[in-house]
Protein backbone atom coordinates (compact mmCIF):
# COMPACT_ATOMS: atom_id res chain seq x y z
CA UNK A 1 0.00 0.00 0.00
CA UNK A 2 1.33 3.16 -1.03
CA UNK A 3 1.99 6.39 1.65
CA UNK A 4 -0.27 8.48 1.94
CA UNK A 5 0.56 12.44 3.23
CA UNK A 6 -2.22 14.22 4.30
CA UNK A 7 -1.13 18.28 4.90
CA UNK A 8 -0.97 21.19 2.62
CA UNK A 9 1.44 22.43 0.78
CA UNK A 10 1.03 26.03 2.95
CA UNK A 11 2.04 24.09 5.93
CA UNK A 12 5.49 24.44 7.06
CA UNK A 13 5.26 20.93 8.83
CA UNK A 14 3.59 19.20 6.04
CA UNK A 15 6.59 20.77 3.80
CA UNK A 16 9.12 19.05 6.06
CA UNK A 17 7.67 15.52 5.88
CA UNK A 18 7.54 15.98 1.36
CA UNK A 19 10.67 17.08 1.60
CA UNK A 20 11.69 13.90 3.43
CA UNK A 21 10.33 10.98 1.80
CA UNK A 22 11.71 12.99 -1.81
CA UNK A 23 15.34 12.43 -0.21
CA UNK A 24 14.59 8.84 0.51
CA UNK A 25 13.27 8.97 -3.18
CA UNK A 26 9.58 7.33 -2.02
CA UNK A 27 6.80 7.31 -3.74
CA UNK A 28 3.64 8.90 -2.39
CA UNK A 29 0.50 10.06 -2.74
CA UNK A 30 -0.64 13.78 -1.72
CA UNK A 31 -4.09 14.08 0.04
CA UNK A 32 -4.72 17.70 0.34
CA UNK A 33 -6.48 18.86 3.36
CA UNK A 34 -8.47 22.11 2.71
CA UNK A 35 -7.26 23.96 5.88
CA UNK A 36 -9.28 27.06 4.76
CA UNK A 37 -12.40 25.31 4.86
CA UNK A 38 -11.61 23.98 8.48
CA UNK A 39 -11.15 20.30 7.13
CA UNK A 40 -8.18 19.92 9.47
CA UNK A 41 -10.43 20.46 12.34
CA UNK A 42 -13.13 17.83 11.36
CA UNK A 43 -13.72 14.13 10.41
CA UNK A 44 -11.81 12.41 8.71
CA UNK A 45 -8.89 14.38 9.29
CA UNK A 46 -9.64 14.39 13.23
CA UNK A 47 -9.31 10.70 13.14
CA UNK A 48 -5.61 10.55 11.57
CA UNK A 49 -4.48 13.27 14.66
CA UNK A 50 -6.57 14.30 17.29
CA UNK A 51 -5.72 17.71 17.65
CA UNK A 52 -6.23 18.97 14.12
CA UNK A 53 -3.28 19.91 12.84
CA UNK A 54 -1.80 18.53 9.09
CA UNK A 55 0.45 16.31 8.05
CA UNK A 56 -0.75 13.05 9.08
CA UNK A 57 0.93 9.88 7.45
CA UNK A 58 -0.52 6.66 6.20
CA UNK A 59 1.89 3.98 5.59
CA UNK A 60 -0.41 0.85 5.27
CA UNK A 61 -1.89 0.31 8.98
CA UNK A 62 0.11 2.54 10.72
CA UNK A 63 -1.11 5.73 11.28
CA UNK A 64 1.34 9.10 12.60
CA UNK A 65 1.46 12.70 13.23
CA UNK A 66 3.55 14.96 14.24
CA UNK A 67 5.80 15.40 11.59
CA UNK A 68 9.52 15.13 13.28
CA UNK A 69 7.78 11.87 14.68
CA UNK A 70 7.11 11.51 10.65
CA UNK A 71 10.39 12.33 9.76
CA UNK A 72 12.49 10.10 11.72
CA UNK A 73 10.25 7.06 11.24
CA UNK A 74 10.96 7.52 7.55
CA UNK A 75 14.40 7.93 8.15
CA UNK A 76 14.41 4.84 10.21
CA UNK A 77 12.13 2.67 8.24
CA UNK A 78 13.42 3.31 5.03
CA UNK A 79 16.90 3.13 5.82
CA UNK A 80 18.55 1.19 2.70
CA UNK A 81 16.60 4.10 0.49
CA UNK A 82 17.75 7.31 -0.80
CA UNK A 83 19.79 9.79 1.29
CA UNK A 84 20.76 8.52 4.72
CA UNK A 85 19.24 11.01 7.15
CA UNK A 86 20.08 9.32 10.65
CA UNK A 87 23.36 8.60 11.73
CA UNK A 88 23.88 4.72 12.99
CA UNK A 89 26.52 5.57 15.69
CA UNK A 90 24.97 6.06 19.61
CA UNK A 91 27.41 9.03 20.06
CA UNK A 92 27.00 10.59 16.94
CA UNK A 93 23.24 10.23 16.65
CA UNK A 94 23.16 12.13 20.24
CA UNK A 95 24.90 14.77 18.20
CA UNK A 96 22.44 15.02 15.68
CA UNK A 97 19.01 14.31 18.26
CA UNK A 98 20.62 17.62 20.41
CA UNK A 99 20.29 19.90 16.88
CA UNK A 100 17.14 18.65 15.84
CA UNK A 101 15.43 19.50 19.54
CA UNK A 102 17.52 22.73 19.05
CA UNK A 103 15.21 23.35 15.76
CA UNK A 104 12.13 22.65 17.56
CA UNK A 105 13.00 24.71 20.88
CA UNK A 106 14.84 27.08 19.66
CA UNK A 107 14.53 28.11 15.76
CA UNK A 108 11.46 26.85 15.38
CA UNK A 109 9.45 28.98 17.78
CA UNK A 110 11.18 32.45 16.48
CA UNK A 111 11.11 31.17 12.73
CA UNK A 112 7.54 30.19 12.69
CA UNK A 113 6.12 33.11 14.53
CA UNK A 114 8.36 35.29 11.98
CA UNK A 115 6.98 33.17 9.14
CA UNK A 116 3.57 33.95 10.28
CA UNK A 117 3.66 37.69 10.61
CA UNK A 118 6.04 38.31 7.25
CA UNK A 119 4.20 35.49 5.30
CA UNK A 120 1.00 34.04 6.17
CA UNK A 121 -0.85 37.09 7.38
CA UNK A 122 -0.04 38.82 4.79
CA UNK A 123 -1.15 35.74 2.15
CA UNK A 124 -4.88 35.68 4.19
CA UNK A 125 -4.87 39.57 4.08
CA UNK A 126 -4.04 39.90 7.61
CA UNK A 127 -2.00 42.84 9.38
CA UNK A 128 1.90 42.01 10.22
CA UNK A 129 2.48 43.38 13.73
CA UNK A 130 5.85 45.08 13.33
CA UNK A 131 6.28 44.91 17.27
CA UNK A 132 5.80 41.37 17.09
CA UNK A 133 8.43 41.25 14.21
CA UNK A 134 11.19 42.96 16.08
CA UNK A 135 10.97 41.15 18.97
CA UNK A 136 11.42 37.56 17.23
CA UNK A 137 13.97 39.26 14.68
CA UNK A 138 16.00 39.12 18.05
CA UNK A 139 15.16 36.02 19.03
CA UNK A 140 16.41 34.52 15.49
CA UNK A 141 19.57 36.44 16.18
CA UNK A 142 20.45 35.23 19.13
CA UNK A 143 19.83 31.51 17.67
CA UNK A 144 21.30 32.17 14.91
CA UNK A 145 24.55 33.45 16.80
CA UNK A 146 24.87 29.85 18.01
CA UNK A 147 24.36 28.69 14.65
CA UNK A 148 27.43 30.51 12.83
CA UNK A 149 29.62 29.14 15.78
CA UNK A 150 28.40 25.67 15.36
CA UNK A 151 28.50 25.41 11.39
CA UNK A 152 32.05 27.30 11.77
CA UNK A 153 33.80 23.90 13.25
CA UNK A 154 30.87 21.58 11.41
CA UNK A 155 29.85 21.63 7.94
CA UNK A 156 25.84 20.38 8.84
CA UNK A 157 24.40 21.09 12.46
CA UNK A 158 24.60 17.20 13.38
CA UNK A 159 27.91 16.63 11.87
CA UNK A 160 29.79 16.10 8.65
CA UNK A 161 26.73 15.05 7.08
CA UNK A 162 23.27 15.88 6.21
CA UNK A 163 20.78 15.07 8.69
CA UNK A 164 17.17 15.28 9.45
CA UNK A 165 18.79 18.03 12.05
CA UNK A 166 18.97 20.11 8.84
CA UNK A 167 16.39 19.20 7.10
CA UNK A 168 13.68 20.02 9.42
CA UNK A 169 14.39 23.79 9.31
CA UNK A 170 14.18 24.26 5.29
CA UNK A 171 10.41 24.98 4.97
CA UNK A 172 11.02 28.26 7.54
CA UNK A 173 13.78 28.85 5.75
CA UNK A 174 12.42 29.22 2.82
CA UNK A 175 9.83 31.44 3.89
CA UNK A 176 12.32 33.96 5.49
CA UNK A 177 14.26 33.97 2.51
CA UNK A 178 11.30 36.22 1.00
CA UNK A 179 11.53 38.55 3.71
CA UNK A 180 13.35 41.04 5.35
CA UNK A 181 14.17 38.35 7.66
CA UNK A 182 16.57 36.98 5.26
CA UNK A 183 19.23 40.13 6.32
CA UNK A 184 19.70 37.71 9.71
CA UNK A 185 20.80 34.83 7.60
CA UNK A 186 22.54 36.61 5.14
CA UNK A 187 24.76 38.50 7.32
CA UNK A 188 26.13 35.53 9.03
CA UNK A 189 28.56 33.92 6.84
CA UNK A 190 28.80 30.12 7.72
CA UNK A 191 24.69 30.15 8.28
CA UNK A 192 24.70 31.69 4.67
CA UNK A 193 26.53 28.78 3.22
CA UNK A 194 24.32 26.35 4.67
CA UNK A 195 21.26 28.07 3.83
CA UNK A 196 22.82 27.81 0.05
CA UNK A 197 23.84 24.24 0.90
CA UNK A 198 20.84 22.75 1.97
CA UNK A 199 18.14 25.34 0.24
CA UNK A 200 19.03 23.72 -3.32
CA UNK A 201 18.99 19.79 -2.68
CA UNK A 202 16.88 18.26 -4.73
CA UNK A 203 14.65 16.69 -2.72
CA UNK A 204 13.77 20.14 -1.40
CA UNK A 205 13.49 22.20 -5.27
CA UNK A 206 11.19 19.62 -5.66
CA UNK A 207 9.21 20.29 -2.90
CA UNK A 208 8.97 23.75 -3.90
CA UNK A 209 7.26 22.63 -7.49
CA UNK A 210 4.51 21.16 -5.45
CA UNK A 211 1.09 23.33 -5.88
CA UNK B 1 34.68 7.85 33.57
CA UNK B 2 31.17 9.14 35.99
CA UNK B 3 27.75 10.51 33.86
CA UNK B 4 27.59 14.65 34.99
CA UNK B 5 24.61 16.38 34.88
CA UNK B 6 24.87 19.77 35.17
CA UNK B 7 21.89 21.55 36.25
CA UNK B 8 19.30 22.75 39.08
CA UNK B 9 16.83 20.79 41.08
CA UNK B 10 14.61 23.32 40.33
CA UNK B 11 14.33 22.95 36.80
CA UNK B 12 11.67 20.88 34.76
CA UNK B 13 14.19 19.84 32.45
CA UNK B 14 17.10 18.69 34.63
CA UNK B 15 14.22 16.69 36.57
CA UNK B 16 13.37 15.06 33.13
CA UNK B 17 17.24 13.57 32.74
CA UNK B 18 17.63 12.78 36.85
CA UNK B 19 14.33 10.43 36.05
CA UNK B 20 15.40 8.74 33.01
CA UNK B 21 18.72 8.00 34.65
CA UNK B 22 17.30 6.11 37.92
CA UNK B 23 15.08 4.36 35.49
CA UNK B 24 17.86 3.14 34.33
CA UNK B 25 19.38 2.72 37.48
CA UNK B 26 22.72 4.21 36.79
CA UNK B 27 24.95 6.23 38.84
CA UNK B 28 25.54 9.93 38.62
CA UNK B 29 27.32 13.06 39.88
CA UNK B 30 24.99 16.02 40.22
CA UNK B 31 26.70 19.16 39.45
CA UNK B 32 24.78 22.39 40.90
CA UNK B 33 24.46 25.11 38.61
CA UNK B 34 23.39 28.46 40.47
CA UNK B 35 21.05 29.91 37.94
CA UNK B 36 20.06 32.64 40.36
CA UNK B 37 23.90 33.75 40.25
CA UNK B 38 23.13 33.55 36.43
CA UNK B 39 26.10 30.47 36.07
CA UNK B 40 24.12 29.04 32.94
CA UNK B 41 24.71 31.81 31.24
CA UNK B 42 28.44 32.12 31.82
CA UNK B 43 31.40 29.75 30.92
CA UNK B 44 31.94 27.23 32.11
CA UNK B 45 28.43 26.41 31.70
CA UNK B 46 27.96 27.60 28.21
CA UNK B 47 30.39 25.85 26.75
CA UNK B 48 28.28 22.70 27.43
CA UNK B 49 25.14 24.79 26.02
CA UNK B 50 25.55 27.57 23.80
CA UNK B 51 22.06 28.42 24.74
CA UNK B 52 22.52 28.41 28.32
CA UNK B 53 19.71 26.49 29.85
CA UNK B 54 20.49 23.45 32.11
CA UNK B 55 20.67 20.53 32.09
CA UNK B 56 24.08 19.25 30.07
CA UNK B 57 25.52 15.79 30.45
CA UNK B 58 28.96 14.72 30.31
CA UNK B 59 29.15 10.93 29.61
CA UNK B 60 32.92 10.61 29.13
CA UNK B 61 33.80 12.64 25.97
CA UNK B 62 30.33 13.12 24.76
CA UNK B 63 28.94 16.74 25.55
CA UNK B 64 25.37 16.60 25.33
CA UNK B 65 22.03 19.27 26.20
CA UNK B 66 18.42 19.89 25.56
CA UNK B 67 16.82 17.46 28.20
CA UNK B 68 14.93 15.14 25.59
CA UNK B 69 18.09 14.26 23.66
CA UNK B 70 19.62 14.06 26.74
CA UNK B 71 16.77 10.99 27.54
CA UNK B 72 16.99 9.52 24.58
CA UNK B 73 21.16 9.00 24.34
CA UNK B 74 20.63 7.25 27.61
CA UNK B 75 17.84 5.05 26.95
CA UNK B 76 19.22 3.67 23.80
CA UNK B 77 23.21 3.97 24.76
CA UNK B 78 22.48 2.22 28.44
CA UNK B 79 19.55 -0.44 26.65
CA UNK B 80 20.73 -3.34 28.88
CA UNK B 81 20.34 -1.45 31.97
CA UNK B 82 17.41 -1.28 34.63
CA UNK B 83 13.61 -0.25 33.03
CA UNK B 84 13.74 -0.17 29.09
CA UNK B 85 12.11 3.35 28.25
CA UNK B 86 12.47 2.93 24.25
CA UNK B 87 10.67 -0.13 22.18
CA UNK B 88 12.93 -1.75 19.69
CA UNK B 89 9.62 -2.22 17.29
CA UNK B 90 9.70 0.52 14.35
CA UNK B 91 6.07 0.96 14.16
CA UNK B 92 6.01 0.81 17.70
CA UNK B 93 8.38 2.94 18.36
CA UNK B 94 6.89 5.59 15.72
CA UNK B 95 3.77 5.98 18.31
CA UNK B 96 6.15 6.72 21.08
CA UNK B 97 7.91 8.93 18.68
CA UNK B 98 4.52 10.67 18.33
CA UNK B 99 4.01 10.95 21.81
CA UNK B 100 6.81 12.14 22.56
CA UNK B 101 6.50 15.07 19.82
CA UNK B 102 2.83 15.62 21.65
CA UNK B 103 4.75 16.07 24.76
CA UNK B 104 6.85 18.57 23.74
CA UNK B 105 4.63 20.45 21.30
CA UNK B 106 0.73 20.24 22.57
CA UNK B 107 1.30 19.59 26.63
CA UNK B 108 4.69 21.36 27.47
CA UNK B 109 4.20 25.07 25.78
CA UNK B 110 0.68 24.68 28.11
CA UNK B 111 1.82 23.13 31.02
CA UNK B 112 5.51 24.68 31.28
CA UNK B 113 3.67 28.13 31.28
CA UNK B 114 1.09 27.39 34.06
CA UNK B 115 4.37 25.92 35.94
CA UNK B 116 5.58 28.96 35.90
CA UNK B 117 2.94 31.34 36.74
CA UNK B 118 1.64 29.11 39.79
CA UNK B 119 4.75 27.76 41.19
CA UNK B 120 8.14 29.44 39.83
CA UNK B 121 6.89 33.18 39.54
CA UNK B 122 5.67 33.06 43.63
CA UNK B 123 8.85 30.98 44.66
CA UNK B 124 10.81 33.77 43.39
CA UNK B 125 8.48 36.58 44.73
CA UNK B 126 6.91 37.16 41.79
CA UNK B 127 3.19 38.36 41.40
CA UNK B 128 1.19 35.15 39.37
CA UNK B 129 -1.13 36.71 36.62
CA UNK B 130 -4.01 35.23 36.37
CA UNK B 131 -5.37 36.00 32.61
CA UNK B 132 -2.47 33.90 31.65
CA UNK B 133 -3.28 31.56 34.02
CA UNK B 134 -6.91 30.72 32.65
CA UNK B 135 -5.85 31.03 28.93
CA UNK B 136 -3.11 28.28 29.54
CA UNK B 137 -5.47 26.43 31.40
CA UNK B 138 -7.60 26.63 28.47
CA UNK B 139 -4.87 25.04 26.64
CA UNK B 140 -3.99 22.76 28.78
CA UNK B 141 -7.71 21.56 28.86
CA UNK B 142 -7.93 20.81 24.98
CA UNK B 143 -4.85 18.70 25.35
CA UNK B 144 -5.77 16.24 28.22
CA UNK B 145 -9.43 15.97 26.41
CA UNK B 146 -6.73 13.97 23.96
CA UNK B 147 -5.07 12.33 26.35
CA UNK B 148 -7.67 11.19 27.77
CA UNK B 149 -9.41 9.84 24.55
CA UNK B 150 -5.82 8.37 24.21
CA UNK B 151 -5.31 6.78 27.37
CA UNK B 152 -8.65 5.09 27.48
CA UNK B 153 -7.74 3.11 24.98
CA UNK B 154 -4.00 2.73 25.87
CA UNK B 155 -2.16 1.93 29.12
CA UNK B 156 0.69 4.49 28.30
CA UNK B 157 0.60 6.78 25.90
CA UNK B 158 3.43 5.11 23.69
CA UNK B 159 1.84 1.83 24.15
CA UNK B 160 1.25 -0.99 26.55
CA UNK B 161 4.58 0.20 28.54
CA UNK B 162 5.87 3.01 30.23
CA UNK B 163 7.91 4.80 27.89
CA UNK B 164 9.75 8.03 27.42
CA UNK B 165 6.73 9.31 25.98
CA UNK B 166 5.31 9.35 29.46
CA UNK B 167 8.19 10.23 31.12
CA UNK B 168 9.39 13.68 30.15
CA UNK B 169 5.64 14.81 31.52
CA UNK B 170 6.45 13.71 35.39
CA UNK B 171 8.45 17.23 35.92
CA UNK B 172 5.35 20.02 35.14
CA UNK B 173 2.81 17.18 36.03
CA UNK B 174 4.30 17.56 39.56
CA UNK B 175 4.77 21.00 39.88
CA UNK B 176 0.66 21.40 38.92
CA UNK B 177 -0.51 18.72 41.22
CA UNK B 178 0.53 21.12 44.05
CA UNK B 179 -1.53 24.09 41.95
CA UNK B 180 -5.33 24.53 41.19
CA UNK B 181 -4.42 23.07 37.79
CA UNK B 182 -4.11 19.55 39.54
CA UNK B 183 -8.54 19.40 39.14
CA UNK B 184 -7.36 19.34 35.02
CA UNK B 185 -6.35 16.40 35.83
CA UNK B 186 -8.44 14.80 38.70
CA UNK B 187 -10.97 15.40 36.52
CA UNK B 188 -10.54 13.25 33.79
CA UNK B 189 -10.13 9.87 35.03
CA UNK B 190 -7.98 7.80 32.54
CA UNK B 191 -5.53 11.10 32.86
CA UNK B 192 -5.86 10.43 36.36
CA UNK B 193 -4.75 7.15 36.74
CA UNK B 194 -2.26 7.21 34.55
CA UNK B 195 -0.85 10.47 36.56
CA UNK B 196 -0.94 8.14 39.99
CA UNK B 197 0.90 5.35 38.07
CA UNK B 198 3.74 7.09 36.46
CA UNK B 199 4.14 9.49 39.60
CA UNK B 200 4.67 6.92 41.83
CA UNK B 201 7.81 5.35 40.36
CA UNK B 202 10.45 4.80 42.24
CA UNK B 203 12.78 6.33 39.96
CA UNK B 204 11.24 9.84 40.25
CA UNK B 205 10.17 9.77 43.95
CA UNK B 206 13.85 8.98 43.83
CA UNK B 207 13.81 12.50 41.99
CA UNK B 208 11.67 13.83 44.57
CA UNK B 209 13.99 13.22 47.46
CA UNK B 210 17.17 15.65 45.91
CA UNK B 211 18.27 18.88 47.52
Amino acid sequence: MAIKVHGSVISTAAKRVFACLNEKGLEYEFVPVNMAAGEHKKEPFISLNPFGQVPALEDGDLKLFESRAITQYIAHTYADKGNQLVIYDTKKMAIVSVWMEVEAHQFDPAASKLTWELCLKPMFGMVTDEAVVEEYEGKLSKVLDVYEARLAQSKYLGGDCFTLADLHHLPNMKYLMATKAKALFDCRPHVSAWCADIMTRPAWLKVLEMK
